[in-house]
């Protein structure tokens, strides 16, 4: 495949346009492993960093057949349609490492709020990074900010690694569930629960209705085992159903709510101070991975002994670990 | 807390003689973070790594609520009274980041294995690794097996980063489900279904068994649409009750099988190759960290300039890799 790259301007000036054709390319760039774009990349961020920072970053996870999907579809056409707003959506959707793509393609899911002008649907390549954030949401989600967008969902598949993830770069992180708490609740980790600011069981509808009030006092129960958050915030637990649409909006007010607090109390800086600190860590990982490949040539020659059995991993990761040393002077 | 350490040559002794007590001391050396231990480790894992590599190495996971700690219970029990066999289980339990922990405490699972003699439970403590399998759980695997146990057993939660990594370091992986296939299917992702060896439909008992059958063939129509694995084996699906012990002991066989297989048609040995390959790598990742701690002084400075705003994530990141490069030197 060919890369037709533009020059720097073309992309930050179609960013900050909010051409949406400029801003996808600009994306493919960021997103990019091959080194010849890692300058290009780092001149659009640099360039469109002074215009970011003006969205709600949202992150929203939730158990295997949770209906992430369908709440954010049915969130952001409300968002666009009854509060005149904007919206990027970022799907992290661990492809799978063999075969790529996912049972449910990107294509069906999120249909309606992919018909709409106002918003943006971009889901992350994280080949081979099973349940873990794409290297570049991060960036992505920058340029998204750049371009304008006023609210930045960034879904979550599964529980596990991309929450940690997912919660370091956001400002608020939702956790979908679904009614019938007992099985559930073994499941949900302490750790993910502590992450949440806020719960909503999802599917509350028809026959579910009476199983999802019993998981909401189950849930509010167990929420209450843990220490308050050093933000001050409660985590409320909401009962919604994506499918009517109800609880939605009420959902999307206890996002307001969170956001209105955490700026009454200054936490709202030091929240992003925290992103801001999560990103730095990984750039600095991921630039010592680059330097790393480009100074040791003995790589493959040792995976090849030890696939053979003729040294043991320890011996060899001591060799090429010397090696690195001696060719980073 | 003081640290006391013995001389290498104790560690290893008592590892070889399957002294619990030594080995689970052992394990606190392998997998502390303190760097005067990081060679005290190495000389163990060199010791011991010859006596290595003859135990049955089996990952387990599963949606939240399919009962792995229960089944692990149940399936270590007969291993024990029905085969005279010794069990070894790491569990990779991902700790709460913010105050350790789990909902379940450790105590509370696999309480009728716990005291068994034949059997040795290791929580992994994964602190700050939510989701991720803790570092050293492929060195805690090695030190059981060198102590003689013959069945490794390493259970992780949830549905993400952690399965890969416990699929690198594993003959077999088995997926344990819930009945209820329609939404729990969604939710599995391509990607762990093709590292599966087997599923096992857990709680298939009682009012669960008709949908459990259910289950079943969706299941098996699922894992049709995928390409035959490069092992040349078909993962089955079968059903199980860890309950009442039903279905156990047909699991267990299928796991003999695939083993057989695996050594029929030569694939045991580039398993694990592939094993060995993914330590190399790991071993690699954690030698760079650490050289980049020792290299570079400014982290905690370029934080807090960050912290405050004061410079970009994009500008810091930059000046600890220059100042990385420079001081290799």
């Amino acid at each position: 495949m060919p890369r037709r790259r533009l020059p720097a301007e073309a992309y930050i000036e179609g960013v900050r346009a909010n051409d949406r054709a400029t801003l996808a390319r600009a994306i493919t760039v960021v997103e990019s492993a091959h080194p010849d774009d890692a300058a290009l990349a780092a001149t659009i961020l640099d360039a469109l960093l002074p215009l970011t920072g003006n969205s709600r970053r949202i992150g929203i996870t939730g158990v295997p057949g949770a209906g992430k999907s369908t709440f954010i579809d049915r969130l952001g056409m409300q968002l666009i349609h009854e509060r005149n707003e904007t919206v990027a959506v970022l799907s992290v959707d661990p492809s799978s490492p063999i075969s790529g793509g996912s049972i449910l393609g990107d294509k069906t899911r999120m249909e309606k709020l992919a018909a709409e002008d106002a918003a943006f649907i971009r889901p992350s390549p994280s080949s081979g990074h099973l349940g873990g954030v794409a290297p570049r949401t991060r960036e992505v989600m920058l340029l998204c900010e750049a371009a304008g967008y006023r609210n930045i969902l960034i879904e979550t598949v599964g529980v596990g690694q991309s929450e940690t993830a997912v919660r370091s770069m956001t400002d608020f992180f939702l956790l979908l569930m679904l009614p019938g708490a007992g099985d559930e609740l073994q499941g949900i980790k302490r750790g993910i629960l502590e992450m949440a600011d806020a719960l909503a069981i999802n599917k509350a509808d028809g026959d579910n209705l009476e199983r999802a009030r019993r998981a909401h006092s189950d849930y509010v129960s167990a929420l209450h085992l843990f220490p308050p958050s050093p933000d001050g915030w409660s985590p409320p637990v909401l009962l919604c159903s994506a499918l009517t649409g109800d609880g939605v909006a009420e959902v999307w007010q206890k996002i307001l709510d969170h956001h209105a607090h955490l700026e009454t109390t200054g936490r709202f800086e030091s929240r992003r101070a925290e992103q801001s600190l999560a990103w730095l860590r990984e750039l600095v990982r991921l630039g010592l991975d680059d330097n790393f490949r480009r100074a040791v040539a003995s790589t493959p020659r040792y995976e090849q002994l030890v696939r053979e059995g003729r040294t043991t991993p320890l011996a060899a990761a001591r060799q090429l670990l010397d090696e690195f040393n001696r060719n980073q002077a």
